[in-house]
């Protein structure tokens, strides 16, 4: 990681991430193989001459516009190499090349925590999302959403005092739904935004999937409050499972089609939220296991190998767990590491479904 | 199991389980160690006086007036020796050694799903049990409930045209709340009627765990519907996950009160119940593990001992599962054994997660 890059550097990472065909993947390989951008926009036609696929690298005219236009809305441009890069967005794999920030972007090295859920939500919903917000911003988080109707916007305003990033679909100044306006403006002065896109594009459909992505890169932890079956919120909630990340979902009444989704959510295995302290426990849970307390699963049968089972806890992280790579992390042999994950205390058990549900994600990922 | 006591026979067993200081554990270890309860009877009095704490065996005059009482009210008493005794409280360890049934016992040869829940119910609450009963009991299950106000007498309104169970406190005549005369007089003629009580005894608040212990110990699974936490039917849960039955809540929204106990259900392993379907399919659970389908989980690496896996999977059932049991039955390395329950399908490690779960109840009740 780089502390920063010059000015011409970032212009170079921006015209190679721009190149047609150039997305995240191709991006990364790119800079692994030729070091800089600056180096691989030099290779890059010949190479892809030689592969019979001839390409145009994007405009210098276009790359000055966006450049220029950024800093007329007094946004900044930062590349995932560089150290201003929210670290938990530059732990995906690949990450977004670069994004723009307009706003307070230090709010992003605090702890952040999305909160997303249906657009057309119920006052309830809506007033728990707020509430929530509001907690987990006064308990320090940073609370991330995506500025759409419902419970977006009620969760942006519940944080707004404490600190809230909007990340949008469409450039950094392309306010939807217009609506959202005044909301937008005291994001932009008192939290921040986010976007991957070209500042002035108007967001369209399929900016979304990649706007989720961020959302989830961003966080910690995010929570679904009120969804329905196969809406937005719930991919967000796969991707950041996907990613390795905690996954909470609010529960509601069967008899309420908006809790379809966040019920669905909780029996595939995220955790059931009901309020901060569910959300809080849950990123206790990200940065190491607690010590064995001498309540409850205290008197548990010793584990055939507990020197391994601590070797097997330590290795659970944020970072997306497969039962694979925890046994060729250990060198231990494979049902021993499977016995090390089950015959242990009650929250160890909970995390090996969450590996298994990761795992899922991810086969479902390299299939996709 | 005899097929059925004498007249002499099934007096003794009432005379031996009313007398002081006899409970189920202390009737069946009797009955364990003399053969019948004539014998344990006879020997009683000689093994209290040598142990130093003299008894008085239940005098001839109540045990008649006992016999009488349920003769008069239609009633039938059954001993858990008996083949007309339900075989999924016969399986309790120790079952109650004795039941009085009202009305058509041969409901309770039938699949049996409890359906519990808060005496304050909301409205939306009374409708979801009073559909989810009648749906069970189209598919065929009988609903057995506590006849108490709410949910208790919803389940039973909802089950009425298929079959519904009232398990009592108080004597099979005592009808508590006084209210429920008319929903007791339907029960009594078109479901059953079942106590551990003498007939004419007044419930109190003493007999009402007992009361749940037989609710559950009846069913194959218990459904929660609305509770608060710390309410009576979150014990009927833990009993029911004592006695290895699946244990079903219904979720609900974080701000509702009635919702904190089933969502806490929910946190602690409880299967998530939006309807009908989601206990058909945990029923489904205990009478084996499907064949592994063509979809999903298909591509999960295949385990270290797929044989070990399926014997694994056939040693799970109704009855309690301690990890340590099945290692024991297999005859396989605790180790590779707990492989087997962890790296599989996701069906089976939602079940190992709920082995674990019983474990914990388990060593909580032998605690206690």
């Amino acid at each position: 990681m780089r502390s920063a890059l010059s000015e011409a550097e970032r212009r170079d990472w921006l015209r190679l991430a721009r190149t047609e065909n150039v997305g995240p993947v191709t991006f990364d390989q790119l800079i692994r193989r030729f070091g800089t951008a600056g180096k691989a926009l030099a290779a890059l036609p010949d190479l892809a001459r030689q592969g019979g696929r001839p390409i145009r690298l994007a405009a210098d005219a276009a790359i000055d516009k966006e450049l220029a236009d950024g800093a007329a809305v007094g946004a900044r441009l930062i590349a995932s190499c560089e150290a201003a890069f929210p670290q938990a967005l530059a732990a995906l794999d690949p990450p977004p090349p670069l994004i723009w920030v307009r706003g307070r972007r230090e709010l992003l090295d605090r702890p952040c925590v999305a909160i997303v859920g249906a657009r057309v939500a119920s006052a309830a919903g809506q007033r728990f999302a707020r509430g929530l917000a509001a907690e987990l911003g006064q308990a320090g988080c940073v609370v991330v959403s995506g500025l759409a109707r419902g419970i977006d916007a009620a969760a942006h305003e519940g944080a707004m005092p404490t600190g809230t990033a909007a990340v949008l679909g469409g450039g950094v100044d392309d306010i939807y739904p217009p609506e959202h306006i005044g909301l937008y403006d005291r994001i932009a002065e008192g939290g921040c935004v986010v976007s991957e896109s070209e500042p002035g594009r108007a967001a369209v459909a399929r900016d979304f999937p990649r706007r989720n992505r961020i959302i989830s890169g961003l966080s910690q932890a995010v929570v679904v409050v009120e969804a329905e079956l196969r809406s937005g919120s719930l991919i967000t909630a796969r991707l950041a499972a996907e990613q390795g990340r905690e996954v909470l979902a609010v529960p509601g009444s069967p008899l309420d089609p908006r809790a379809k989704g966040t019920n669905d959510l909780i029996r595939q295995g995220a955790a059931l939220c009901e309020g901060a302290g569910d959300v809080l426990r849950a990123l206790e849970g990200l940065r190491g296991f607690r010590e064995p307390d001498r309540g409850g699963y205290d008197e548990a049968p010793a584990t055939p190998d507990d020197a391994l089972r601590r070797a097997v806890a330590a290795l659970l992280s944020p970072t997306p767990v497969s039962r694979d790579e925890i046994v060729r992390a250990t060198g231990a042999a494979a049902p021993a590491v499977f016995a090390a994950l089950v015959g242990c205390r009650w929250p160890d058990v909970a995390n090996c479904c969450r590996a298994a549900w990761w795992s899922q994600a991810e086969r479902r990922n390299l299939g996709a």
